[in-house]
């Protein structure tokens, strides 16, 4: 299986957000629940999971506050909860690149709002709405920035400004 | 190590997205690449990973046309592709993510246009470019859907629908 590697210590969003969803599997036990699975058996249909395995992503999911255990003890369902939810845009977007990078032009699966209208390719903006170019995305140290993220941020970027 | 599954069979652009990039450090080594590291020990002092580890990964990033190797053989350096690139507003939003429920508040980094605005939290559009709450996404099968496909999609959500 998978020797899981610590990475809520490390001082960086994207590796504490791995640290939760970082796992195929988690990802794509939420997958389901935003179709509409809400029962062990519905995951595990879909997803060729071996049961202890999947009893285990969705017991962490629970205690993650990712998934919401409702109905009996005997007959569990579980639901995406607000911290899930918030999740989509990443995930996707993360479709979308797969979309455009694996499909070969024919996606399995469409996004749309309720009307039925597709959902855009996700991009980046600026506050006032402007969309913003990957290649012009630039980081800086936030509010949370510790000694060794600013250390580390000023050396990579001292020596990519002085290409 | 990680005992990869392979998910490039199913049919999902998620579930394929996450087969190239769905490990942690496959997405930390391109945090650190789009930061402005090129060279092995700038990604090695970064991350704290194995030398085995660190350059089995740099070379499958490779040979997915990930990153671009340049440099000489003894002093090679590696550069994010436009399919990388292509990658960063999902990477931020996971990030954004991250930052909502992991980072009390504090995120270690920002990410900024080359004027030093805030990239704004990734959301979901239609194509006229209104926002689409992530509650009001739904599913439907897309042209690449295989009857397997079709079947799960109708199976929950007809469920879904008569709740």
């Amino acid at each position: 299986m998978v020797a899981k590697t610590d990475l809520s210590g490390f001082n960086c969003s994207l590796a504490r957000s791995l640290d939760i969803v970082g796992d195929w599997w988690t990802l794509l036990i939420l997958r389901d629940a935003f179709l509409g699975a809400d029962r062990f058996g519905e995951f595990q249909a879909s997803l060729g999971i071996a049961k202890n395995i999947l009893a285990r992503r969705l017991e962490a999911l629970v205690d993650q506050g990712m998934l919401e255990r409702a109905g009996t003890a005997a007959r569990p369902t579980y639901w995406p909860t607000q911290k899930s939810r918030d999740l989509l845009p990443a995930m996707l977007a993360l479709m979308q690149w797969g979309d455009r990078w694996t499909a070969q032009g024919r996606p399995p699966m469409r996004a749309v709002d309720p009307a039925g209208n597709e959902i855009a390719p996700v991009t980046l903006r600026d506050a006032g709405g402007k969309t913003v170019p990957p290649a012009d995305v630039r980081f800086v140290p936030g509010p949370g920035a510790t000694p060794r993220t600013r250390g580390y941020m000023a050396a990579v970027q001292a020596k990519v400004a002085g290409d």
